[in-house]
């Protein structure tokens, strides 16, 4: 596996699992019907931040991430991020990887800390990813985040220091 | 004091506050060398948003808010805002009565909750107002906003039922 700096023309291979994960409501706070435009514009992200993709023997893209300033100004030197890994790639270390490439990738740029801000709580997969990275659970907003057949669930918002 | 949708014409108006207290750095995740323009585009929020300012008995416009989603799709119940008073009125109750608008405004459109991302824990009287309107201290980020003479102080991030 391979992670580099996404490309324009790796948008197709992101978008055939990004969108049935925005449909399916289950793991991220974006319109289920967002169109592929409007992910592409979200999802490619300026200097001093930073969209890579994972990239299998074969060349496929099978997972993507972002990493960007968490807020502005004063604030600026807290990084957070988002993944979004292929389903028919599950369970390969997709995310492991792309979320030790980010963490580094932060920590090389001066970023002191990098903080997730919506961690569906019942995406314990995920949870579970970040905890074994270093990340804490530093609070959980509660029914925050309305899962198709979970309900109001809670948000966690994660933290660590790099 | 009267409390109406912001319109263009009031930018010069907010942005005659808006530009010291960004510089100041103290209060806000804002680069403090924003333009004008950047801070209008960021301000001025479309629906489900809205922007509002509070005006004084001579028209003077004294404050101003802004409400929106804190996240997209199944996260979208959760309102924000942000808000900025001209420190040549403060004490007078403007940022309570913006407070008090948001959180009504956000109740009548059915949002579940408001939250506050970046308080910084050193503006004690904006985080006295926040509790005194019924909002709670989830947890606090640490050392998450550069202060220009306190250092690294920590993020609240506040939160209140609807």
């Amino acid at each position: 596996m391979l992670i580099r700096v996404a490309e324009p023309d790796d948008w197709p291979a992101i978008w055939s699992f990004f969108q049935p994960i925005a449909a399916a409501g289950e793991t991220y706070c974006y319109d289920r019907h967002i169109t592929s435009n409007e992910a592409m514009a979200m999802w490619f992200v300026e200097p001093p931040g930073r969209t890579v993709v994972a990239v299998d023997n074969q060349g496929a893209v099978i997972g993507s991430a972002k990493a960007y300033r968490n807020q502005g100004g004063p604030g600026s030197h807290v990084a957070s991020a988002s993944f979004m890994v292929d389903p028919g790639h599950g369970g390969q270390g997709v995310g492991r990887a792309l979320g030790e490439h980010v963490v580094e990738w932060a920590r090389s740029e001066g970023y002191r800390a990098m903080q997730f801000n919506a961690v569906v709580e019942t995406n314990t997969r995920a949870v579970a990813l970040w905890r074994s990275l270093g990340f804490d659970v530093l609070t959980t907003v509660p029914e925050a985040f309305d899962h198709p057949t979970a309900g109001l669930v809670g948000l966690h918002i994660m933290y660590r220091r790099l």
